[in-house]
C-alpha cells in the first residue's frame, strides 16, 4: 500500500464505488517546515490504515491546497478520522497551520482518464 | 453566481447533498500562456452553467494539479461537459497541456469545516 503514495501525483483507485475526502484549507504563512513533516508524516500513516486507497495532494504558491484521500468506506474515513495521531495533527493544523479549511466526504460514483501515449 | 469564483480558494456550497468532479492531472512543461487563459476562461464559462455551485483548484510547482468543482446534479455536469468550448479546450488538453489526467464523479455526502476566529 506504501507504494501508492509514491506512485505519482495520480492514485490508482479500484473501480468505483469508493469514497474521497476532499480537503480544502488556505495556510497561515507560519512554521512550513512543521507543517511539511507533519503532512509527510500523516501520507505514511494514513496509508497503513484499513480501508486506503490513495491519495492525491497539490498546494499552490498563494497558499491554497487540497488534497483528496479514498477510502473503501465510510467506516474506513471514521476511523482514520479516530486515529491517535491523526487527531493531535488535527488540533496543530487549527492552532498553528491553517487560517481556514473544508472538508467534504463524497462517494465516487464513476471515474475516467487518460495518458498520453509514449513515443513510438 | 460569479462571485463565488472570486470568493476565495474555498468553494460555498449549500448542504448536502451536492456533487463533486474531481479533476488530477498532471501538466506537460509547455504552452503556459495558453493553458493558463484557457483555464481561466473555463472558469469564468463554467460558472455560467446551470447547477454550478463552486471551484476550488490548486497547482503545485512538480506540475501535478487538482481542480474540484461543485454541481448541483448529475446533468448539470453532463451538461457542461458537452458546451462546445468546453469540448474544444478538452481536445486541447490532452494535444497539448496534460501528461495525463483522472476525473471522478461523485456525491458529497456530508461537509464539515472551521475558520480561524478573528483577533479581538
Amino acid at each position: 500500500m506504501h507504494d501508492a503514495v509514491h506512485a505519482g501525483p495520480i492514485a490508482h483507485t479500484p473501480e468505483p464505488p469508493y469514497y474521497a475526502v476532499v480537503f480544502t484549507s488556505l495556510r497561515t504563512d507560519g512554521d512550513a517546515e512543521g507543517y511539511g513533516a507533519a503532512a509527510a508524516e500523516m501520507e505514511r500513516l494514513s496509508a497503513l490504515q484499513p480501508g486506503y486507497l490513495g491519495i492525491e495532494s497539490a498546494r499552490g504558491a498563494e497558499g491554497a491546497g487540497i488534497t483528496v484521500s479514498y477510502w473503501a468506506s465510510l467506516e474506513a474515513i471514521q476511523h482514520w478520522k479516530q486515529v491517535a495521531e491523526h487527531r493531535i495533527v488535527q488540533r496543530m493544523g487549527r492552532e498553528k497551520w491553517y487560517r481556514r479549511y473544508r472538508v467534504r466526504v463524497s462517494r465516487v460514483e464513476r471515474d475516467y482518464g487518460w495518458e498520453r501515449p509514449r513515443d513510438p
